[in-house]
């Protein structure tokens, strides 16, 4: 089969690029006879290429050098039990937005290290909207302010930076780094999985404000620390090296395309588009989510009947749409509009759903 | 370039097969029209590939139905620490033996995790030798017995498992494991790096007995505890997906190899004949562990004069033999002849030594 439209939340489509390019370097990686992958982490070859994806990385996102950036391992998930490791001392407590499924998991997976304050939560709307700014309950003397921008599986994103004055601003972007412009140094730290907008999975990116570093009191191995791994410039221990090469393919990739203000501009447009086919559609199909509130990364839809769910995913499947099935949470369907994801995709996605709706009425 | 004989301790070589399977089925694998990498770890087609390659790691492990084994990330340096987290109570002491630079650090990254008893250690020898069976301080209450099977800088291997009576032996095969049939059921726990005998560097193996995952008592996040991923088959988050294609790829090439009772008998005439080599230059070439403790899969030597090393490098590699440097605790060469190191490999490699001494008598 030739390639098709790749609509999953993760891991989910790559620049086809970069896939190319890693495909005809496979076993011979710059001239060395040897792939990526066979390579001495510690080896000038490899050395040059982390330095370089780093550089590619802080050129893209603008990020102040007293921001630490880090290439980690075991996913945002060990990250959401690490942050309250490094950034929390014994008894202190920290704020946490309950926007999502992500956000309440941030929230579980911390409490053995800190005490967490839901400073606010849309569960009650059944995370069809952010909290709002001005119900949040913020502590000043917490140790940080940890929130979810984007939420894949309610399809929910936050539009702007929400401000929270002097304390640490801390933010899970696994599923909608790269995808704009941002203001890196309004935060304290930003961590994303890799397989989402930059790579393979089993990459974790984390940028963090270099003061924070020092915070980790308690007692702990040295390899969940972020000070180690930033003296040790991520190579604390054998890092994944296939994804920080290709993580660092996506980097030029995305500057190739013009950088983050295209690819926000790109994203909008997608979203715009499939909304507006959503919305345009009578109700045939339907998204519940707050308008003020929709992610432009994940669209999750509903068909007017759900008899229609499984022919909707048979027939998109055959037609070359991937993945479309949403997630058990929420049901019917799911479209991720991540970087790797071009208009075309979505043009060729909303054909289909006029189509079915002509056909299936 | 064409490929060369790749000795590197780790990241280390790959088995061609896997290598051209993997770049050829890059953008579209089973015909999915995406790639691998591009696919979610909870659809059907990555679940069943996944399962394929734990089922050909038990067959050729022969690992018993009471041992689960997981697929992690972090490498080994993290099990360091999440071994004591999972394995130890509070307050509880485990024995660990040092022999080598990486059961020091896997003493030094449990610390603050359990109680370490240095049973037995080779560091007054300068880890040129095992420490002796029977100079073992066993402790009878130990939560756990620790070794590494296989030094990768002192060069130096255990012949055989240790007897160790009835506290879980926990050991870490990260540069030996498949590399010759094992006993599993002598083992609690078995844990590998996957860069050196399994696939790329970010994921590592995991085969404990299933008993101890009920020991974890201590507050934890989910993710750092070994029953919450067993439970969830290895994906209570997304996993290292490419990692894990690639272990599977490698098992199948095992078994087609004709599995580890063959690997085992090419790694003894690989190692024989390298030391062969290196015992009978005269003194051109010396590696200095005891016989009965040397390594099959990390060949340390040193030239004569340590001014020939730079040449040495130089022109080892300009015969497409790479990743000689030995690591600069112990200086000189060193040559690791994992599985996918080929006899010729070592035959291209004793050809160029002789040569070489001749030329620079």
């Amino acid at each position: 089969m030739s390639r098709v439209w790749n609509f999953s939340a993760g891991p989910a489509a790559l620049p086809l690029a970069v896939l190319e390019r890693a495909r005809d370097e496979l076993t011979d990686w710059q001239g060395s006879g040897a792939s990526v992958m066979e390579q001495s982490h510690r080896g000038k070859r490899f050395i040059t290429m982390a330095a370089q994806a780093e550089a590619d990385l802080r050129a893209l996102l603008d990020i102040p050098a007293d921001h630490a950036v880090l290439f980690l391992q075991g996913g945002a998930t060990q990250q959401f039990a690490q942050i309250p490791m490094n950034l929390a001392g014994e008894g202190d407590s920290a704020d946490y937005i309950d926007s999502g499924h992500w956000s309440a998991k941030a929230i579980s997976e911390a409490t053995p290290y800190v005490k967490v304050n839901v400073a606010a939560s849309a569960k009650a709307a059944g995370y069809r909207q952010l909290p709002p700014r001005e119900s949040w309950q913020l502590d000043p003397r917490a140790a940080y302010v940890h929130y979810t921008p984007n939420e894949t599986i309610h399809g929910v994103e936050f539009p702007d930076v929400p401000e929270v004055g002097e304390v640490p601003l801390v933010a899970d972007m696994s599923s909608n780094i790269l995808s704009a412009p941002l203001d890196v140094r309004r935060f304290g730290l930003v961590y994303a999985g890799a397989q989402k907008n930059i790579g393979p999975s089993g990459l974790v990116l984390l940028i963090i404000r270099r003061d924070l570093l020092q915070r980790a009191g308690r007692p702990m191995a040295r390899i969940f620390r972020y000070a180690d791994h930033a003296a040790a410039d991520s190579m604390l221990n054998t890092p994944n090296t296939w994804g920080w090469y290709l993580a660092g393919l996506t980097f030029q990739w995305l500057l190739a395309k013009g950088g983050l203000a295209a690819m926000g501009a790109a994203n909008r447009a997608k979203a715009d588009l499939l909304y507006a086919s959503i919305d345009g559609s009578g109700g045939y199909y339907r998204n519940p989510v707050d308008p003020a509130a929709r992610s432009r990364m994940n669209v999750p839809f509903t068909l007017h009947d759900s008899a229609l769910d499984a022919p909707f995913l048979q027939e998109s499947e055959a037609a070359g749409l991937l993945a479309l099935k949403g997630h058990k949470a929420v049901g019917g369907m799911r479209a991720s509009l991540y970087n790797a994801v071009p208009l075309e995709a979505v043009e060729a996605l909303v054909a289909f759903m006029r189509d079915f709706a002509t056909r299936h009425g």
